[in-house]
């Protein structure tokens, strides 16, 4: 069988077991930032009643998803565009706004600069550095807004680095784009698996900003990243233009039942609030006790780590795969090296495994 | 709630149940061409067990869905790429082949002029003449071969006048853009629906010739547009820069075990041609019986109408459709005028109510 290179991404279960000879459900995915309470009971029956559905095409303008996204958010309808995972909205996102240039804040995921390349817009990077624990610099980066600059990407909370900016430094930086004609994108794919969830999210700010574009998804939050659901909140024009470009009926009509939930998900949401500030928090400690591991201090479910021996990131990820645990080797986010990786915050008994393993591993060389 | 206007295609009940004021589960659509013995049960089984997964991303390969296509039709696992519908596969095909031109034969289905323009590629037609029942004039269109094209694109059968191109006059059109350096692309998204079925496939002659591209849908035979999956089937080099290039995860992972079906689907393409056999023949005889209408006979489950007397379609689609009989307008296809409309063949029941209601709005004006 022949196999295809890929952009390497985590949640690569599939490729995983035949590498490692390890069965699909033997393996714990740390590769992957999916909310571990996995799919909320009443969704799954949701999904499963949609199948009848099937029957029918999707409506071409997903009206009740876009309704429900709506309430969610209190957004209006006609902000609102729906799309095939968070990946296609930035694609589409990029195709629309034919930019020249894009500002990214690296590393950063993986996506943007595809996208960019392949709608020719031209990558620009400002270095998030180690020293200042991967945080944004502000200052530094609204001095590159007025250079000539289009349109900025921020990732928020920002993958690998698991960092996440303020509200009142996030509106400086879109007004002072405004001013500039400057185009702000954030990426809040993460944003419900902060500790605060979608008092952290700026999308209170698109009413008063039209150069405002926020991208979320249901991905990582419900646990459905097999479902590809993401959506993108913006200006109408820019929201109208997308719905003309995109391809017809990109969200499957199964996937498009998931808005129904959205009314029902306080008590999933809440409980994961509660997850989340306990096992991030534990999780952080025990593997700062690793002595050779630099813990990067996280703010979403996932965390960003430096291996600070000889060892190096690649073996590291064979030996802890041979043992059915897979990590995400985060050497191929620009300015990260092989000495980087990344892992998912778990439930418990996973993330105990994870740090005992990890031990095993790192005192055994 | 703000209206998007999209390009007219069938199957759009949503805004058909709004416009005409009729509740979705009392429309019967004849707009939209699916097969009316509707999802094979086995079928709903396997999507229903596939919620499961949906907690792990899509493998990003499809290999298991690949590998069912494989066995299905006998083509090498590397000639094959799968997508969001068929739809996905003509914009990505475009976009990796990038001609100068491609050659339509219209009329016929609207989005490959839309992907092609999409592209930035040259459409020419050739039209498809009534006098001759839509049928293609072989030895024309292959004398638009030599003349500086590069791609042409056949739909086979042809959607939206339901005539089918045989096997050896295509092989004849394929050998003559061989020598000529031009790709051929064929769809097949209606070929399970014709009489015959795969047999009338040009899925064999892909070994043989390299300019051959096929593309085929589980959408129309399986009765699930709502799922969107779709596949190309081609030579390995234009596959392979697919793949590198097409939006990752696009088909969701549901969608990617209805590949399971396949080996499973004897029995119920079998039961599809013995309604078609039956159905298609029936429908077209009692739709000749009225007298006003010119009915072009059909090779697959949809049949073209052209309305003889002064009645506009739009009018007599909004009558039928205040009736909750929707019908598919086929004035927007090129070469066709607002006197032409189309209807899929369905259930005998379903395809009885609709020829009462025609012979009564046809008769009432």
């Amino acid at each position: 069988m022949k196999k295809i290179k890929h952009e390497t991404h985590g949640g690569n279960i599939y490729r995983a077991s035949e590498t490692f000879n390890v069965k699909i459900e033997d393996i714990i995915d740390f590769s992957a930032n999916i909310n571990p309470l996995g799919i909320p009971g009443e969704l799954k029956h949701i999904l499963i009643s949609g199948i009848d559905d099937l029957v029918n095409y999707p409506d071409p303008e997903y009206c009740k998803l876009r309704d429900n996204i709506s309430k969610y958010l209190k957004v209006p309808f006609e902000n609102i565009i729906t799309g095939n995972g968070a990946t296609e909205i930035i694609f589409e996102l990029f195709n629309v706004l034919k930019p020249n240039n894009v500002l990214l804040a690296g590393p950063t995921f993986l996506e943007y600069e595809k996208a960019a390349c392949m709608a020719g817009v031209k990558v620009e990077y400002i270095e998030l550095e180690e020293k200042d624990c991967f945080e944004l610099d502000i200052d530094k980066f609204a001095s590159y807004i007025s250079r000539g600059l289009e349109c900025l990407l921020l990732c928020n909370p920002n993958n690998p680095t698991s960092t996440l900016t303020g509200k009142d430094e996030l509106e400086f930086i879109i007004k002072h784009a405004s001013k500039n004609n400057v185009m702000v994108i954030i990426d809040e794919a993460f944003i419900e698996l902060t500790v605060g969830s979608n008092n952290n999210s700026m999308v209170e700010y698109l009413e008063k900003y039209s150069n405002l574009f926020i991208i979320r998804a249901f991905t990582k939050i419900f646990a459905i990243p097999g479902l590809r659901l993401g959506y993108g909140l913006g200006n109408s024009q820019v929201i109208r233009k997308m719905w003309e470009r995109k391809l017809m009926w990109s969200v499957n009509s199964i996937a498009s039942c998931a808005g129904d939930f959205l009314p029902l998900s306080g008590e999933y949401l809440d409980m994961t609030s509660r997850w989340l500030a306990q096992e991030k928090k534990w999780l952080y400690e025990e593997l700062c006790k690793i002595d050779n591991l630099k813990v990067f201090e996280p703010q979403t479910n996932f965390i960003l780590i430096k291996i600070l021996d000889d060892l190096d990131t690649n073996i590291l990820g064979d030996k802890m795969g041979s043992r059915g645990i897979l990590l995400r080797n985060a050497s191929n986010f620009r300015f990260l090296n092989s000495k980087f990786f990344r892992v998912a915050v778990k439930d418990r008994n996973s993330n105990l495994i994870l740090v005992n393993n990890l031990k095993e591993e790192l005192f055994n060389i």
